[in-house]
């Protein structure tokens, strides 16, 4: 802590990943909430940090998302949460982009305003049991006819970890997409720069005077840093201690989960 | 035909890629035959030159691959084709490797006789239907539960074109495991460049007495000439007119179709 309390002093906000430090996602039973998680959001609250909950989740709308948090006694609103459907809602929207989606049931309502006909591009997220041979051959197929192919992927993560065991993410579909179609993704969600802006400024606040707390070495930490933020990577979710000697990103700090990192921070302020 | 007379007296061999030169694939139908091919094989064939089929072909066992093109009327048998199935038997037995196999279920047969117990390697092959979510989940934890992860795919094909539309080949999907294990496959079929050479030790001829026919420029025309032979490139199957501007290969000569290429070999032997 000693080492720590230089520079977060002038810190105003709190950036928050969701699925690995708040709570370990499972499989159909939605998982379990992180040991001391619940109690250190409730104390951040009450400290007067601004606080955003930062997610790449696009398994569900936001609502949903919200909801099985609160489930859990978690002390969140929707209004509270930036996550990549809105943020790609509003790229295609300025752009006047007709998606083609490739996307979880469960996150298509935040899509509902969206013009989808006669598509202009291809919108990718995590899809899960929608990742089927002929629903990629179809956004394929879509892909590959447009004269300016553009493709959008909500994130870029590899994989992730849920109770029946480990499962592939957007990010891997994503590279099979810009293979076929020797097109790059345009990433929407983290590690994208736009998508910590737009929580920036949703909070009011510059980035040297926000902390991101996260799981995710590449997307959480390294983003962030990106971004001019200072990053802590918590020891739960999908952290390896291989972590630790990453070649590009180096946290801050290091704590063993989010009631610590809220311990810490608190008590410098 | 003036100008390529001086490169290809001395020819011995042909070597003929099959689909998209012999016969046009297609859904469950099976495809159809390319104006003038049958002829054009009898005539090599009474010529005296050697001819070897070179195929990505991973559908289908050789066996069921052949009797499909002697029912479209080609003078063709099993110890003709090089294909990459029996070339990954080989180098899973030369390495003591085990697969976990995501392949197509008629080309099973062909892995009849490997041990696969307790995998320490990912076969990938055009496995069509069977690139489910669950199977490409399953065959990524092989990968990612392995101290050496070693994936093997047969071929790295971006696409190719059925009668009911284009569909995803392997090599998308084998991006896909790449990018979520940060591992690089190992390709066995064209263009890499031991399958080629068995080929040749197959017809017992060097590179520069072979001549490869094909409509892939970078799988066919590429891969044989980085192997010292020459390669035609036939207009049909997946050509596409932009092939004659590709910035890295340019094949020894173009020709309408195959009829076309062998008329032409065989009046300057």
């Amino acid at each position: 802590a000693g080492v720590m309390a230089a520079w977060w002093r002038g810190t105003r906000a709190l950036l928050l990943d969701v699925s690995g430090v708040l709570y370990d996602s499972g499989g159909d039973g939605g998982g379990a909430p992180i040991a001391g998680s619940v109690e250190a959001v409730r104390k951040i609250k009450a400290s007067g940090l601004k606080l955003r909950f930062c997610t790449n989740e696009t398994q569900a709308t936001r609502e949903k998302f919200v909801q099985k948090l609160q489930g859990f006694g978690f002390d969140i609103s929707v209004d509270e949460v930036t996550a990549p459907a809105p943020a790609a809602c509003r790229v295609l929207r300025e752009r006047s982009l007709r998606p083609h989606l490739l996307v979880h049931d469960d996150v298509m309502p935040e899509f509902a305003e969206i013009d989808r006909t006669n598509p202009n591009c291809v919108v990718i997220g995590d899809a899960a049991d929608n990742f089927t041979y002929a629903n990629l051959n179809e956004a394929f197929r879509v892909l590959i006819g447009l004269q300016n192919p553009v493709l959008i992927s909500l994130g870029r993560g590899r994989y992730y970890k849920e109770t029946d065991g480990l499962k592939l993410d957007v990010g891997a579909y994503m590279k099979a997409l810009e293979y076929a179609c020797d097109v790059q993704a345009e990433i929407v969600g983290k590690p994208a720069k736009m998508f910590f802006e737009s929580a920036l400024a949703e909070l009011g606040v510059q980035p040297q005077q926000a902390i991101m707390i996260g799981d995710d070495i590449v997307n959480d930490v390294g983003g962030a840093q990106r971004c001019g933020m200072r990053a802590v990577q918590v020891r739960t979710g999908k952290y390896r201690p291989s972590d630790e000697n990453h070649p590009q990103v180096k946290p801050d700090a290091y704590v063993d989960n989010l009631a610590e990192a809220v311990d810490l921070i608190l008590q410098q302020l």
